[in-house]
């Protein structure tokens, strides 16, 4: 597994450690991190700082997003997707595509390269942190 | 047109008044407004605030979107249309949909009622804008 998915799943713990959702993500250009964010729904109080959505927030204006890749612990939903697709992110390497179904088929049929990493880490972060907050995970989904 | 689609304009006319992007939205639920927003790239000089998504943010954590319609002056993106999609919003109205194509069929596809309001005043607003500022329209829809 490449380090940028290690940086990755560092933003997810930290996220952890917050009392947050371990989701974390980095956005990188020319093998470089130019962006690094994790899940803030608890910790802002905001439903739409999902991990990707927080991490290409921190990357500012950037003004275009070609030759970038975005590495995340977890298969992008429809919002982080939808962020993907309009803004051109060429690909996105993911750390767990196993406990969330996501959007890849979406993101395929738009372009976006999507690379599934199957890092049992990332499985067991997320698997762990459902089976304890099944109903903080519901939210973060839209799914009550 | 609706009271809610004025609520959305005024949004939009704040943020040029701010010298951001005209497009603003309000969230309704049970005939009332529980979230408003306007686009604020320029002002906080971050690439996710579509007025959309600032909406959807300031509305805060519902934890269910039933039942809710979002009014916005321009037609969704895949971003905005993504979140739609992801939290169960059942209803868009559209102010403008002939200056920007967005994802109607995206919504539709998973769907989300698109109710296209035609509406001269919002239409007016983007194309003014757009040609007074097309790079910056341009970076906003990830098109540079």
């Amino acid at each position: 597994m490449p380090d940028f998915m290690s940086a990755a799943i560092e933003e997810a713990r930290k996220s952890l450690a917050e009392g947050g959702i371990p989701i974390g993500a980095v956005l990188v250009r020319d093998g470089a991190i130019i962006g690094r964010g994790h899940n803030r729904r608890v910790q802002e109080d905001d439903p739409i700082l999902h991990a990707e959505i927080d991490c290409i927030r921190n990357a500012g204006r950037i003004r275009s997003y070609k030759g970038t890749v975005l590495y995340t612990t977890l298969m992008p939903c429809f919002l982080c997707s939808g962020a993907l697709v309009q803004f051109g992110i060429e690909k996105v390497v993911v750390g767990d595509s196993r406990t969330f179904h996501g959007a890849p088929s979406f993101l395929r049929d738009h372009w976006v390269s999507v690379v599934e990493a199957d890092s049992d880490e990332c499985t067991a972060l997320m698997k762990d942190f459902i089976a304890r907050n099944p109903e903080l995970w519901k939210e973060d989904i839209g799914a009550l």
